[in-house]
């Protein structure tokens, strides 16, 4: 399989949820970052603004679930095998108002939990992963939002 | 305060939610009914699919927050006092794919939930209430997803 630069790998990424789920083309998201920290998606507040000039939980929801849904989608690529994968759970908390452009961080899950999801998708063809992901104000490192969300995947 | 028809309240949400959370114009979702049963949104699947052809758990989820948003809103006006609601939070249980247009079902809460958050918000100042919804494809009553969300009312 031919080595893909971490660059093109998450403009794939991008294209990818904004061809098959194109409601998610209004939220005006990027994806900035895979590293050490995670994966890191952000959008700017206009397009989602709500009745109190803040971020509509609607769309941090939407762009929660997008997180841990792109981690989920990077962990199987490196496995080599088709699949697909399915949103199961979602669990969100606002604790803060989010009152500018926003970052999801989505936390690379545990290695134990890496590696059981691993051993359950090759050999059952079915695993299950959940996903942590915070949600910041741009600029901020303080988390004003809260989600996990759990994610199965098929082997195809 | 002059009387509404049900039909006028239900047309004044929709364009009060279309209005101060742009993004939720791309749902198409409209706003059905509100009767003994509850509150009831629906959207077509088109501009909500995914990559299985079903409806996209983001689209579900932004839908579901919606429809609780909108009960607890319509009992704020009952309590004819300047308010307003943010979400709490949310969580969300994807039991089977939604493969056709759905509708969006939220109950109406328990009398004593209903009391408690009345005098809690009139007496207070603060009120929250939980919402539960339930997703169903059209024409079709099972429960296909599962939503509760906690909603705060502030008076303004």
């Amino acid at each position: 399989m031919a080595y893909k630069s971490i660059h093109k790998k998450l403009q794939d990424l991008q294209e990818l949820i904004v061809g098959d789920m194109p409601i998610t083309r209004y939220l005006q998201f990027s994806i900035d970052r895979y590293d050490e920290n995670g994966l890191v998606l952000s959008a700017p507040l206009a397009p989602n603004i709500n009745h109190r000039g803040t971020a509509f939980g609607g769309s941090i929801s939407m762009m929660a679930t997008l997180a841990g849904y792109g981690m989920t989608l990077l962990l199987l690529e490196d496995f080599e095998v088709p699949y697909h994968i399915v949103v199961q759970k979602g669990n969100i908390s606002f604790n803060k108002p989010v009152k500018n452009n926003f970052k999801v961080i989505c936390s690379h899950p545990k290695r134990d939990n890496h590696d059981r999801f691993k051993s359950m998708f090759l050999h059952k063809g079915l695993g299950r992963i959940y996903q942590h992901c915070v949600i910041q104000e741009m600029g901020n490192n303080v988390d004003a939002v809260t989600f996990t969300g759990a994610y199965v995947a098929f082997r195809d």
